[in-house]
């Protein structure tokens, strides 16, 4: 396979290169712990460097990025695109910086939507994967994370609005540096808990910040064992996030919500979804890479110098 | 004035001793630093001579305390009391332990309402406080604080039901551990910016877990300056406080609500629920001492014996 060019998924606490062939496969992928956050006295050349400089080196292969790296903590920042936005309009709108005076990066923007008068809401990275996987038209995604993103796609495959839930950051702060965590027993995994949580975070969604006390409350009338606080917490988080994202939208119980991640939260959020009487569909892997051989194809970036 | 008994006000964080009268006033205050976490090795006995010995040595005074030092955590756990509950009705379910051989204190115990099949919810101290605080029949009283209580009192005065929110915990998660707080600047105070958060949050009660990322997009696309920020997110996590108590109980408008509690936090509140466009009113000082002063006396405790 002819090498094409290198697809850079570069967030907050990874970095993921893969060669990427003309007709769009992984000839190769590595990946390192360089997230931009680790990135010390912004090194950002010699982290790209150390993870494919030979894939530079002997390709001259240009570069597709995606993520914080385009963010004003990154290398260079991506100014956002307002929605409604599509890997050509993406395309139009690259940051481009030369490397090692040879091949070009191409940092793809992250989106904003909403207004001055509610809220503006942002992404980075996440447009790229809703782009790479193959989602049906007019359909909802979710990308469940520290911050979960969930994304509208139109007719027309254009990401038209999204919001952002803080459910994964809020788990965090609660367990590790609150209240509820000193009832909590870490480590195991009680399934029977996170749907009891989930029940009541989807009946509960617009009283999150009264229903997390349920995590305290259950453990100290003995509702729930100290190993299942974790996954109660864990349910009524999801539980919020998925009522109240319905809300905001009306998404037909017809059409199956499109769940863009591979790991154990995406679990969850299917249970939860499943619990509030919807359907689901697991994304295809690598959505991130299909989603920068579409932008890549939309900007004519088609082939490595000397490939 | 005659000494009649000492109010204890122990609590997390501190501890407040006052000599009270039999007609219910305050002979002497002091406090100390002495909160239940503080106190090591569970010296609580060591605790309260420090602060009162000579009140107890000297006058035989009968103790009424209120607060965590009824927790798990605290001196002696003082089991919950179901609602509806009244001055009357605690002063059936005091916990009460004998001090250096002479004198009783009694621990007024914190209520519990909700249920299995939803979720329970816990006070301790504040029902204390709002039978002091002398509210209006058929009335709700807001107690802001880390984790604040919204409780509603019927005609006949009985704490009938009420809910926490972990509004002050949140802020103070998300602003020194979160994402959130590293676009902030502290220190400053921007009322603008606390009524741009507090509309936001008020209308978007059912969107919680989003709403607050807001504080971080209106840093990002400098909607809200760096010194704004703080009391940005105090707006938005107390608008969904407000708006998502209000959603839970019909208030009517006709009625003020009782704001119990006496700092800048109490201030914050009695702006929001001006926003929400309810009446507020603030109560008295001395709420605890006037608690312990009613339970005290459906408790027959009412003198020292050598006062």
């Amino acid at each position: 396979m002819k090498p094409s060019f290198i697809s850079l998924d570069w967030g907050t606490s990874s970095l993921r290169a893969v060669l990427v062939s003309e007709e769009g496969a992984v000839i190769e992928a590595r990946s390192a712990a360089g997230g931009v956050m680790s990135v010390k006295d912004r090194q950002f050349e010699a982290s790209l460097h150390a993870i494919c400089s030979d894939w530079i080196e002997n390709f001259g292969c240009p570069i597709v990025a995606s993520g914080m790296i385009g963010s004003r903590q990154g290398w260079v920042e991506a100014p956002y695109l307002d929605c409604p936005a599509t890997p050509a309009t993406a395309a139009r709108a690259l940051t481009t910086l030369q490397i090692s005076n040879r091949v070009d990066m191409h940092i793809i923007p992250g989106l904003r939507c909403g207004s001055k008068t509610t809220m503006y809401d942002v992404m980075r990275g996440e447009e790229t994967q809703i782009w790479g996987a193959d989602v049906a038209p007019d359909s909802v995604c979710v990308l469940p994370g520290t911050h979960s993103k969930w994304a509208f796609v139109d007719e027309q495959s254009r990401i038209t609005r999204f919001a952002t839930y803080m459910t994964g950051e809020l788990y965090g702060l609660l367990t590790k540096h609150g209240i509820l965590g000193r009832l909590m027993e870490f480590g195991g995994s009680d399934k029977e808990a996170f749907v009891r949580g989930a029940k009541l975070g989807l009946a509960q969604l617009a009283q999150a910040t009264h229903v997390i006390f349920a995590a305290r409350t259950a453990g100290l009338t003995g509702e729930v064992p100290p190993a299942g606080l974790p996954d109660y917490l864990s349910g009524i988080l999801i539980g919020v996030e998925v009522a109240s994202a319905l809300a905001a939208e009306k998404v037909s119980a017809e059409r199956p919500i499109n769940v863009i991640g591979d790991d154990d939260l995406s679990s969850r959020y299917e249970a939860a979804l499943q619990l509030a009487g919807l359907r689901s569909v697991r994304a295809r892997d690598g959505a991130t890479i299909q989603g920068h051989v579409r932008v890549a194809r939309e900007a004519g970036i088609v082939a490595c110098e000397s490939a």
